[in-house]
């Protein structure tokens, strides 16, 4: 299959803003998109799988099984959210470069036929060290277009050190282009660490995306879901590992035994 | 070729179980979905090749070679058997992550083709030590599924531990969904080495999938045909890794010499 | 492209018999078939290129540039040929194990196109030290089909030690039956130091061979052929490491520096 | 979508010359090819995307990311330029063995629809030292073609010592015959530290170049353009092997803590 997006819903929106909230360095994008998804009540109407996750379902507390997933939902402009919002969370990205890509592209196909032309990106940025005070660095997918979000608190200098942005939320914000999509990434800084979700840095994202949107959410409730969250993300982290160590150990040759060789033809 | 079902016959099933008994850790399923091909004399009517399994034949004792594969197997309700079963057994699982979902979803497509609604997958517990009474731990596809398998002697407290399910019974059970299959997987517990069958697992397992099939079968012979298959499954696992260790050595560039480089060209 | 056979010329053969002879183990299977290719004044009618060799050209001594390939070649019967031949050599097998797969689809669907319905695979034996007389082993594609070889002096006794044939030689006689191939896979006893190429158990082979083909030719010369063989073959083994050696340096992170990370985005 | 090249302009050209220039060793052919754009003012036409790639993209001063792309560009033949030309330069190389065969097919089945018939790639040639004055050595496609090319200063000695040319400027050359393209490979030697680009070798490449194509360029400036390219390659280099490590060490499992292992279900 490789990859495949299913529909739940075939959701009528009107020029809809699309944010990326996909796992990555402390969970930044995550927490923030999926606080959104539930302050906002967003409904989900898609799901996307692929044969670039890793190769295992997780077993939840009900006793059944997790296959590992991209989720969209939306949110349509009423009250206190001004525009149609498409919502991106999932539990994994492509563990290899070239799923990464077709994932990406298969994301950003499904968006044009829903109509989106602006999106918005979240991660985290890793500084090695922890900020009483983390910034919010920018990335635009044109250039100039940094004037257009210049009223946020966005920082826009991190790009004289030339940098990169690894993974969906660069390449979604890169190679929208060719899917005549422009927008930004929003990057909190973060320590680095990836296994410890940091809801300081998704808070001052989540922050910066509520002004951009102009969307109001009661952000107080952050810190009570982080840490529900915590405890989950924690354990997936731990499994990932854990399984792809066993994978390593599985395919790894065993220690050669001394004395002569066994029997074994090659071709 | 990438994965193709080659078919021996096609069967007339009507609303059949589909059973998996692949390889895995401590070989769990695949001695118990053995023993019941065995047993209930099931017929083979397709091979699975892919070119997601090792690239080399075993050469058997009649000195033909043998392709890596799965085969899949059917009985008719008759007699002690309650309604058609389709069993699945195999050499290997796919050697890396995307194969296992190719495979997974080449199975499901042709198991949907066969009428199939509800699956049982099969699998080993790795819970690093050796039990008197091992457990059948249980997973289920869809949440409040376990009532349906609640008389039979499964736990399903593990749900709890948040764990994964590595390979085909888990992505089989995950997938099933887009495939509108639902099921159960039952994990014998195991110590987790994984070249050495289980055969006190299998037949724990066994026993609940018995019970769950409402098929009779004499477990005694078990232990007799666990022996038989042990001396094969070791070596094959031996090969395996022996096989992955030549493939690593032959890949890897010599140890440098001294001194100054050869010539060599790069564009 | 992945695997595409290019052909130089459409040879109309009459029941052929097809000889694979890729480079492997003390290459064996390649000295002794570019031995008949040049004896028999085989003609070349068709080459295969595909994206599972290395990425790289061998540069000639006439300073051309030469692409990794496998190569196809015909004998009609005539005089001391029997039958009608197609044989294959090459320069590299498949560097990962999907495309052995895939290699060896392609090769089996042009050959039944040809009218094949017979193979004979070569390769080599390790088995760890230098024999004074190296024996050639057998396996066959089908149960009791080794009586059909039984006068050539081959030893079919290997089998009970359940073994494995790696790459081109195994995959062929493997996968053959699904394209209605029947065959058998000779392999030289040697001492399987892969570098070395090994013009003694390249003799034995090349004996048998000859037997069942019925197919005399003057085995003198070959010492001297190996010879000239010997120093190219040692030249590719060689730039084959190194180039693997390097693209493993280009894709390994440098050694960390000590201090502070430097600015670097992940999302 | 793996590979694909987007189109900016149908460019109409007659018999044009197609020249090679992506990054490689000592960044020369990338750093000769990039200098004839600038001072010919060459027009870009097209961008090659692939997921063949690293997946990441690249912040620029601007604020602004950039897909890593393999761009083509053309020159019209009119006063000091003789002929057509198509002009390749780019970011990036494929990162693993078969996109490199993906990527030149994709290149070379656009240069046949553009009417290309010609081909000349540039690249380094690592020697181990630093030389005063390095040659440059040639490969042609053809037995003999090297007679075209003889009065240009080209080496065609280092045949003698069969070597390989590794990635595009081997493979286009290669793999071009079959697409009817004839051409040469010029390398520059160079010392072979792939983070340093190397002025000097680009510089006698260059030289040869434009006596090939008969065009005349003030090489002057030369290298003021290599000191502006020096600090944004090195940092590119930087990034990408930061981002290698940073992916390794995301794929790689924690140090096993000592004690029993935790529940892990492995079917």
């Amino acid at each position: 299959m490789s990859t495949r997006i299913f529909e739940l819903e075939k959701p009528k929106l009107k020029n809809p803003v699309f944010v990326e909230g996909l796992p990555g360095i402390g969970h930044v994008g995550r927490i923030a998109t999926q606080f959104l998804v539930e302050e906002l009540k967003a409904k989900k109407f898609a799901e996307l799988l692929s044969s670039h996750f890793m190769h295992y379902v997780l077993l939840q507390q009900s006793s059944s099984v997790h296959v590992l997933k991209n989720e969209f939902y939306y949110v349509k402009a009423k009250g206190k959210v001004q525009r149609d919002l498409i919502l991106l969370i999932g539990d994994s990205q492509s563990i290899d470069p070239e799923g990464h890509y077709e994932i990406a592209h298969e994301i950003l196909d499904y968006m044009k036929k829903l109509g989106v032309k602006e999106m918005i990106t979240l991660g985290g940025l890793g500084i090695g060290e922890t900020k009483e005070k983390p910034k919010v660095v920018g990335a635009v997918s044109d250039d100039g277009l940094d004037k257009k979000y210049k009223n946020f608190g966005i920082d826009f200098d991190a790009g004289s050190k030339i940098g990169t942005i690894i993974g969906a939320s660069g390449l979604l914000l890169g190679l929208g282009k060719v899917y005549d999509m422009r927008g930004i990434c929003l990057l909190g800084e973060t320590s680095g660490y990836p296994i410890l979700p940091d809801p300081k840095a998704a808070e001052v994202v989540l922050k910066v995306l509520m002004k951009i949107l102009n969307v109001k959410v009661d952000i107080r409730k952050l810190d009570a879901k982080v840490k529900e969250m915590e405890e989950f993300i924690k354990k997936i982290e731990e499994m990932q590992r854990k399984a792809i160590g066993q994978m390593m150990q599985q395919q790894m040759p065993p220690k050669g035994k001394e004395g002569k060789e066994e029997l074994s033809y090659i071709g």
